[in-house]
């Protein structure tokens, strides 16, 4: 294979935006920590990577990419996205419209860290239950003033690109609008009541979601079992009492 | 002017980290908000960029740049120092090199958005005093677990480095090092008992800081008033209450 993905296997997390991107380019990769311990994969070999010394480049945390013809691991999520992007086909060739596909994706990342800390404000070492009261505090704050915010920057976004197909970047779909598929999957599963009260003012996102889940390398992953459903120990979770 | 750096003027917040590098490669810039609005510049040239429908690629917050010559606009942090990098002499050449200075640029990203998260851990539109409770209980974490983990991290990448010269990334300083200047200053006044303490286990982040402070530029730069002094405004704060 030629890519190695590394990441926390029972979850969908951060490692999910890079995954969206290699299935839909239908890329040649494995995803090391679901495959067997004995074959020398699984969880060992990702904190062989993690914790050993051998590494000169190590990664501060999962996800990374291991690329098989150089030895290269690169680390940061969106960082492996701009430097998968151009290999895989999903970005515009220009420096411009790739710095600026690159931007969209960081904006992601802060948002997915607010997603995040709806349900751990106080420490990712603490459980939910240590930490409900705090959350209910900054989720509502999430709910009515960042997550609005966010949705209508993007749907701006959308509207002002003067590619005008409905795609975040330029004419055609990039791997920031397979990373803004899973941001709307991911907020509908943890904030289903919310996500309905404010779809109806972002019809380019829902519209962008739907052509998404639609692809058919796309569809096909999502029915298969390499997709790991949303569940509470992700990024995204369902907790009602957050979403109100 | 070749660049114009759009920031908020009384803080150095992520700003600082893109001023640092113009400061040291010695660019030809202007720091817009802190211009007279009468020469057209100021605050509400900011607002005009942020808030206008003028702009194609709009950025989600300051800071961002904007670029004479090609009218480009350039938002998130890391993603104009990844575009300054190169044109500034502050990156090595490789696509490698600059893959790993722009992984660690947004390790220093995650880490400044958890500096921030002491002193506001329910929503940033709160003041301090509305979240003090939760935001001792989250700045205790910080202390205990997680400044420990990345300046370990950081530290380690230092030893790492096959470079030997005592920088993060090849043999030559690059603004990943400036950028963690600016870390190692920040933390320094926002928690100087837990630096203290800290400090003396991460020889090499220390010796960084010193040698980046002493370079001819840089010192220039901290000693004239385009340096903003660090206050209860910024992102490092230094509340007592917090530094335990």
């Amino acid at each position: 294979m030629r890519y190695e993905l590394y990441y926390w296997p029972s979850i969908q997390g951060r490692g999910e935006f890079v995954r969206l991107a290699l299935e839909d380019a239908g890329a040649d990769y494995v995803d090391v920590t679901r495959l067997p311990v004995r074959g020398g994969k699984g969880m060992p070999a990702m904190m062989r990577l993690l914790n050993g010394d051998s590494v000169a480049c190590p990664p501060f945390a999962p996800p990374f990419l291991k690329v098989r013809a150089g030895k290269q691991v690169i680390g940061q999520t969106a960082n492996i996205l701009l430097f998968l992007g151009p290999r895989l086909g999903l970005v515009p060739k220009s420096e411009a419209s790739r710095l600026w596909a690159h931007q969209l994706q960081l904006t992601i990342a802060d948002w997915l860290v607010e997603v995040h800390d709806t349900h751990h404000p106080i420490a990712g070492g603490l459980y939910y239950e240590e930490q409900k009261r705090e959350a209910k505090r900054r989720a509502a704050d999430f709910i009515t003033r960042r997550l609005p915010k966010f949705l209508g920057y993007f749907e701006q976004v959308i509207a002002r690109n003067p590619g005008r197909g409905g795609w975040l970047v330029g004419r055609g779909m990039s791997y920031v609008d397979l990373s803004m598929f899973q941001m709307i999957a991911g907020l509908r599963y943890a904030f289903p009541r919310a996500m309905a009260r404010l779809e109806p003012k972002h019809p380019h996102l829902v519209a962008l979601h739907r052509r998404v889940s639609a692809r058919p390398r796309i569809a096909a992953y999502l029915g298969s079992g390499r997709r790991i459903p949303f569940n509470r120990e992700g990024i995204f979770r369902h907790y009602p009492e957050l979403d109100v």
